[in-house]
């Protein structure tokens, strides 16, 4: 395994989105070159697929799993693969949730979404690529022989999560329209989006040679910040500025979407995604300080305007 | 690992079909408690899942990845994660086929497909779902100590097949309505088909304790007979008839899909499928009696009449 250098050292004891922006930095020539060494003989699908993984948004989930391989004492590069594996398997979710016979989406942050910029066999085709190419992601990693043995628990994990997924935004499509209850969108949310974030965290953790012990720890870390990150998605979408967010504000009222804000009211929302991040702070404290910049990321979630 | 068994040796020196009547029966029992272990909260998609996996046809792949077991000296159920991983490939590659937005499909094997029998959204889920859960199956069978050291070499080809086979989707699609010639031909089927032909018997394969050689044997076996298939399958478009296919013959030409009758000629595209189907039995040559159920399933794939 690969010694822990200087530079993750120092990112440690960091300030604190420096998780999110080196996480962002590395992201983008990871995944160039991960690109061309699957790019398919159709110029057009090549193209579909990086303009689906350019507009990426935050890469939280990157940022999540290095964060976690940090956390258990492993270097920032073991994790790389994770990096990638997640962040396809997110990717590809958003493709398809924007085609025409799901949400219909003609814009995702600002830009047209891959069926419209491309068309609709395409978008389609991308998607179902990026969720083989997260699978290609974990396997180019185990050639190299030291990474192998932890390879099939990765495995499990991420497609478990992809399997979870679907399943949450099926739940999410059969709840439109019909008042649920608060305990439904939590379990929806726990499916739609904790799976993955749970799956980021346990494949770089995974990655980084976590004990079981430390695995136990990062899963309740995961668990809590994805319903924390959720809830104040709500809350942004009713406190927000439509110019801030980058989508309109009230948005999911206008939809007559269940969110917490409207099930429980806005302050004890608030006060929810509050309580959910101390939660995942305190499953932190075993960790000690190699679990710093994932304290500091989940602050940074909580504190977010957009 | 697991014994062989009185029943795996009496298969080794069966009768032509027996390998596939035992792949397909055992295949459904499998299905069935690996659908159970993985439904899901939403009734209607865990019923599309079962709905897309039940129409399936031959059973071909499986087959293929419980062959490839025996013929390296494995025991028959050591496959059993390989024949469910790539049969659900196959058949969420079906699905998504089928889509509007795609080939546009009504019926498969005379049954809606479906998206027709259910609809759009839950078809596109469907087979989200059961890529994520050829994954699942992988790595439900490495919990098993024994089973993990093959884990990531299974991943690795069985995502790169999935990759594959999207590309070769793509390369059919852009290729309807012009001409092509027949290397093209040969590239659309070896990524489209062929891909996930290779992975089933790699899987099995190594799931049957395979050695570089035998691999390097059974890819060559894999590799001509995927091919082989196809050409027949052509043929059969031309020369069957309609009411054994269970589809209308002469499908092709009335599309003007490219297929190697028309671009070679009949009788050097029936003299193609044999040629193709001689250089997969060589390969099995190294191999020994073991792989006597594949020499057969070759025989018997390049005989059939729908």
């Amino acid at each position: 395994m690969l010694a822990a250098t200087a530079s993750d050292t120092a990112l440690l004891r960091a300030a604190p989105p420096e998780l999110l922006s080196r996480a962002q930095q590395d992201f983008r020539s990871l995944l160039t070159a991960f690109l061309m060494r699957h790019a398919g003989p159709d110029a057009r699908l090549n193209d579909a697929l990086a303009y689906a993984m350019a507009n990426g948004g935050k890469r939280v989930r990157p940022a999540l799993a290095w964060g976690a391989c940090l956390a258990v004492g492993g270097p920032w590069q073991a994790a790389d693969s994770a990096a990638l594996a997640v962040e396809c398997i997110h990717g590809y979710s958003l493709v398809h949730d924007d085609l025409p016979c799901m949400d219909d989406d003609d814009l995702r942050r600002g830009q047209p979404t891959c069926h419209r910029q491309f068309d609709e066999a395409t978008a389609l085709l991308a998607g179902d690529t990026l969720q083989a190419l997260a699978f290609c992601a974990l396997s180019d990693a185990s050639t190299d022989a030291e990474l192998a043995p932890y390879s099939a628990q990765q495995t499990q994990a991420l497609s478990v999560a992809a399997r979870d997924m679907v399943y949450g935004q099926r739940l999410d499509l059969a709840a439109e329209g019909r008042s649920i209850r608060v305990d439904e969108l939590s379990q929806i949310h726990r499916f739609k989006t904790g799976a993955l974030i749970r799956a980021a965290v346990r494949l770089g953790a995974l990655a980084g040679g976590a004990t079981e012990a430390q695995l136990a720890a990062l899963d309740q870390y995961a668990d809590a910040l994805g319903l924390a990150f959720q809830v104040h998605d709500d809350v942004l979408d009713v406190i927000g500025d439509t110019a801030t967010l980058g989508k309109h504000a009230g948005a999911d009222a206008a939809h007559s979407k269940a969110t917490y804000p409207a099930l429980l009211g806005l302050a004890p929302a608030q006060a929810l995604a509050a309580e959910l991040t101390e939660q995942a702070l305190a499953a932190l404290t075993p960790l000690g300080s190699g679990a710093e910049p994932l304290a500091t990321l989940a602050r940074y979630l909580l504190a977010r305007d957009h």
